[in-house]
């Protein structure tokens, strides 16, 4: 067909940036979208260039989850803002029990930044969806004037579905559950603060950044009665088991021996003054179990790459002040309390 | 119960204003939560804290539409940023047929922004909400540096269920087809850029900024035969009816005597240098329907108050090459081409 193509301009991904025509919603627009995002997230849904996308879900629990990812460094080892946007809301969704399907992307681009970057950002972005089994089937693009926003901003949403009738709940929570960890703690949160600080762990230390669904899938079809996940991301580990223990009247009685903390983000820490119980997360999730199943919960996961440095860490105790302590490697015992300064800023 | 209150101290709505520590993770992200965010979208999916929310659909396709808004000014005549990213994310899945039922939100803030501003944003929002009968369920909230953004970016995903068996598609579109507007052009786009320009047009031109589900759902519960609905944010009616017409391959005749266009946005527009047909719209939609529906559409849009201007603006003829033609007041005829240049930056 002789039809005109107002899309016929190839951007360039060599030299050219984002401008602020690329979000006016005429023909630079049509054209990012169309060489770069749909071309990287292929799929029927966006193809359609509609303003919305019409999704097929199977029978089961609806779940719904978004994130906003400011990150700064933009690149780090291990990962980018692109692959991390995935990550953070398939994890978000995984941890209701929910397999996630699909993935909106929302983003909000510098005036001037490289496309080479971008280009970069969405294509690390479609493999961790194509890996995850996620299609990302909605998107927006806005471009704000340089100086007004920070590179590349990224919101994802994500929507999932409970299938197998999973029920898991923080309610169900009670003293004498078990306290499990998928892995080591703090990869991310040292990771991107090392490099921000030039001080070189980088090559010796990567983020965790990763989609946990696979390692939820053999979870909760191997091993009865999980009864609540949650991945620590900003706030580490302290924060995410202190609102835990407020919201369900109970104590946490952490194992300092038992958690499993890599060497490099030990010395890290050390260095950069940081305690990795308050430091982000980007691939690991906390799992309650009552006792019994405990063991069979961690050999399960020790079986999945992700999952192998699973450990128990802890148990759940009986203290309507909601404290979560650490027993020391020494006997001793110290609360691990809230983060109360800004420990961590922009690490997701 | 005697538990500790983490979340005891206040914010300050008066004089406090977002500090990086509220997009930590930790008890200040908490309080900003609880305060305000929960305070405001009052309902039990984001009353538990969680970071995924549980859903209840009906029967029908599921439509996913995100929108992320970086408005300037944040506050403008007839609405916010807060309220407008609720109407233009109701308005993307509405335009589908479906009904909007549940929205997310991805809040990034800047450092130094005025709580007492991003209440009022956020009451907005919930106001906003609360009329297009859609739920805020699950949000994010993200601080960057002052100087890294510009005060509020907002990014809204919203879920609905098309539940009488409406399938609009542009591909049904054909020549003889009419196109209706359901009122005035440019009000948004003139609204904003009178406002910036601070040329006093606000005080009589107000953003039609608004949720048109209502209206949807009245035109499609009583006039048979609509084919397809989008509205025309930004780049404006031009831009979607080029997009449209390049899609399916058709021409589209409109007929300048009968564009709905207000006389202070005429005004501005002529002031501004700016065409009403590429200026953006946040209340409006434009519909295709086979002639023979077109009156009874017209009439029923003209009885919903925010369709009371609608009229028949043009028609759908044989165009392979797929241009937008304007029949001019005085017989002659021009192209409506694809909008070139950075018009209306910024606009929503």
């Amino acid at each position: 067909m002789n039809k005109r193509n107002p899309f016929g301009a190839k951007l360039n991904f060599n030299t050219g940036v984002v401008e602020m025509i690329h979000g006016a919603g005429g023909k630079a627009s049509s054209q990012l979208i169309d060489q770069l995002f749909v071309a990287a997230f292929d799929n029927d849904m966006l193809n359609e260039h509609s303003d919305q996308a019409k999704i097929t879900l199977p029978e089961g629990q609806v779940v719904m989850a978004t994130d906003s990812h400011v990150i700064t460094p933009l690149f780090f080892s291990g990962g980018n803002i692109g692959s991390l946007a995935i990550h953070g809301t398939v994890n978000d969704v995984s941890m209701s029990g929910a397999t996630p399907l699909y993935v909106s992307a929302g983003f909000i681009l510098e005036e001037g930044y490289p496309l080479k970057d971008l280009k970069l950002i969405v294509e690390s972005m479609a493999e961790a969806a194509r890996e995850a089994g996620v299609a990302v089937v909605a998107g927006d693009t806005k471009v704000v004037e340089k100086g007004k926003a920070d590179g590349v901003f990224i919101n994802t949403t994500g929507v999932g579905v409970i299938t197998n009738g999973v029920d898991l709940s923080v309610n169900k929570i009670q003293p004498g559950d078990k306290v499990l960890i998928s892995g080591s703690m703090g990869d991310h949160g040292v990771c991107i603060m090392s490099k921000r600080a030039n001080i070189g762990f980088e090559s010796n230390l990567e983020s965790d950044s990763a989609s946990l669904n696979w390692l939820v899938s053999d979870m909760l079809s191997q091993v009865p009665g999980i009864k609540y996940m949650r991945d620590p991301t900003r706030g580490g580990v302290s924060a995410i088991l202190n609102e835990i223990a407020y919201q369900c009247g109970v104590g946490i009685r952490l194992e300092e021996d038992q958690l499993p903390i890599k060497e490099a983000v030990r010395s890290g820490c050390e260095l950069l003054g940081l305690d990795p119980l308050y430091v982000a997360n980007e691939g690991k999730l906390i799992a309650f179990c009552p006792a019994e199943f405990a063991d069979q919960l961690v050999d399960t996961m020790r079986q999945h790459p992700l999952g192998k440095d699973a450990a128990i860490i802890g148990e759940v105790i009986e203290d309507e002040n909601g404290f979560v302590q650490l027993q020391t490697s020494f006997g001793g015992s110290r609360v691990v309390d809230w983060i109360n300064g800004e420990q961590l800023p922009r690490i997701c």
